[in-house]
């Protein structure tokens, strides 16, 4: 595959920084999803409008910083859905970026240029993750891909979308580059013991298709090989539909505050879907809101609890593999709300999580993915590493 | 003024079609804007995923086909705000046509482009006219302008927005040229007798800046010496701001019907203001639409009361000249609104109005409305006629 063939990388000027030489990711490429500053070239946000009318950055983003000083060269930086404002990868102004694993699919958003991962133009990539934009590209396009310990990462030079939910995630085709990367960006080295117990979510398991389910029992079933000891249990006792409305109300009231200064100065253009979700964002009453955080803090007690160290829990990262390209907005909407519920704990909890391929449904990928801890990120990708090795 | 420096046309392949030879019109030449069809070039609507996204038509729009039957040629395509949608002219793909007597405002919308009659470019062009459409264009570059009495002429091949609503109307820069093309579209000749009786809105005037009010009084009593009789009255009884909100639960809740098709299959790309509209279009509760239908009735017969055969009423067009353009979007929306309460009349109750130019504030032109009963369009042109004679 060819970059213009893959139209991962945003149109114009190709951007190109060598990394320091000698450090741990030396001879590793990256790209950076246009929502990560790189000194001296507009970040373009995924709109025409966002580039045209903010300042050109003069420092690198941290994640880009530190991807330099480890050794790793910046190659692109990657089309993502407009100021990250959706999970599935098509934006109307730049197109979609090929899923070479499933050209016919969306490669998943926003992070959505990490199918360049996929079709080889560069070893990782770095992406965000709010309410899932880096676990659906990954389970989409076959790649391995983390959502970090929410708070534990510096997100300076990052656009952001919804601070109380915003992570800065990194993609790789196999877990060797990927435990590398991770140490390097978490500074800390992935551990050689295993966590001892794995909850398997059976209320994930069951929102997803039964296809995609089955699909993924030959990888639940290695883990809890992997881990030893393992049990059922709901994540969600409330119900993922009702973690997913509570995340779907902090989230765009958010995201509203966020671009609102930007949105009543300019005026910018959006696809419909994502003017509509700006709208919905600035109409969220106060009630439903103050709902929603109470949600929050019995989401991150139910996580807390279902999770002590030495625990991790895996579920589908998406209900189903990567939906047709260039579906109609009548069909996505539904499509966009059960990704979410899968997806909600995330910004609620700020929990890590690391979805690992290795699972096809009718040929099309699809990810499992482990969450532990605040803090066990590297427990994760240990696990991962692990998975790839059994 | 060369047509690239004015930016009312649509770019690309410019249209011409000549007029057919001896007809009334011969000699004149006509814009159309961008909503009307022209046989063979795509109608833009003024969005560019409209054009690309809706079949090239196969005949010409019923007004553009008069204009040619008469004799005038089609000189172009106009700018239009996007899928008329918008009071202004600025329009965030096309950019804004320049109003040559104010060149640092707005040209007014959503028939933008026919500030190229005030430009000198063509005669005549055709506008639409749902909420203001034409009028406040006419009012912000000092042009004749017409809503004619809704449903008096066919709109076959004009891209519709509220059809309850929905006019054709056109524009010109004297009284004669106004009368001729007048005539030949309306299929009937312009009145030798005036109206006996002339209604002042007090509610308008008073609603209107104090300096444009005061701009245009000596135009109100030009028109009061024409008619001979005049008296003041309440246009609208319930409030210009409660006829107001009226047209703006009709009119978004009926273009959110006839564009919802479009946008849930194609999640077209607006502006943020315009997909606002139709968000909040399509969240209308049925008990507000009903309520909006039964002020709709009466501000029907209150017209009716008012303005029976012999008697016109006269209003300032727009409540001030043109803002400057390129305000930002939280300074723009408090004057749309203001503008669409002088407005809502004519969406409402299908009444025909003309702005007549001749006033300006600060240099800036202004417009001096009148209105008169289902069906006395002609009689409104030969009050235009009358008072640039007098």
């Amino acid at each position: 595959m060819t970059a213009d063939s893959v139209n991962a990388f945003v149109p114009g000027e190709r951007v190109v920084i060598p990394g320091k030489p000698g450090g741990p990711l030396d001879g590793l490429t990256f790209a950076a999803k246009d929502l990560f500053d790189v000194a001296g070239h507009p970040t373009g946000g995924g709109n025409p409008d966002w580039a045209r009318q903010n300042p050109v950055p003069t420092h690198h983003a941290w994640a880009v910083q530190t991807l330099l000083d480890a050794g790793a060269t910046l190659i692109g930086k990657t089309i993502t859905d407009e100021v990250s404002l959706g999970i599935l990868g098509e934006n109307a102004f730049f197109g979609t970026p090929t899923n070479i694993r499933a050209p016919d699919r969306v490669p998943g958003g926003s992070s959505s240029g990490s199918a360049a991962v996929a079709a080889r133009l560069c070893d990782t990539a770095l992406g965000t993750d709010t309410g899932g934009s880096v676990r659906v590209p990954a389970s989409f396009c076959g790649l391995y891909g983390i959502r970090p310990t929410h708070g534990r990462l510096p997100l300076a030079g990052m656009l952001p979308q919804a601070p109380s939910s915003d992570t800065t995630g990194w993609f790789a085709r196999g877990a060797e580059t990927f435990a590398r990367v991770s140490a390097a960006v978490l500074g800390e080295d992935v551990p050689a013991t295993l966590p001892k117990r794995l909850i398997v979510a059976v209320d994930a398991f069951g929102f997803a298709d039964a296809d995609a389910a089955a699909a993924l029992q030959p990888m639940v079933h290695k883990l809890a090989r992997l881990i030893g000891e393992s049990r059922e249990e709901l994540l969600a006792p409330p119900g993922l539909s009702v973690w997913g409305r509570a995340q779907r109300t902090l989230q765009p009231w958010e995201a509203w505050q966020t671009f609102r200064p930007w949105v009543e100065r300019d005026n910018p253009r959006f696809a419909f879907s994502v003017a509509r979700g700006l709208v919905l964002g600035a109409m969220v009453p106060e009630s439903e809101h103050a709902w929603a955080a109470l949600m929050r803090r019995e989401a991150r007690a139910r996580l807390t609890y279902l999770l002590p160290p030495g625990t991790i829990l895996c579920l589908p990262t998406t209900p189903f593999p990567a939906p047709p390209k260039a579906l109609p907005l009548d069909e996505l909407t539904p499509l966009r709300d059960r990704i979410l519920c899968l997806c909600a704990h995330g910004g609620l909890t700020g929990v890590p999580q690391v979805s690992i391929p290795g699972a096809a449904v009718g040929g099309l990928p699809i990810g499992l993915s482990i969450l532990g801890a605040h803090g066990s990120d590297a427990t994760l990708v240990a696990v991962a590493q692990a998975m790839e090795v059994a």
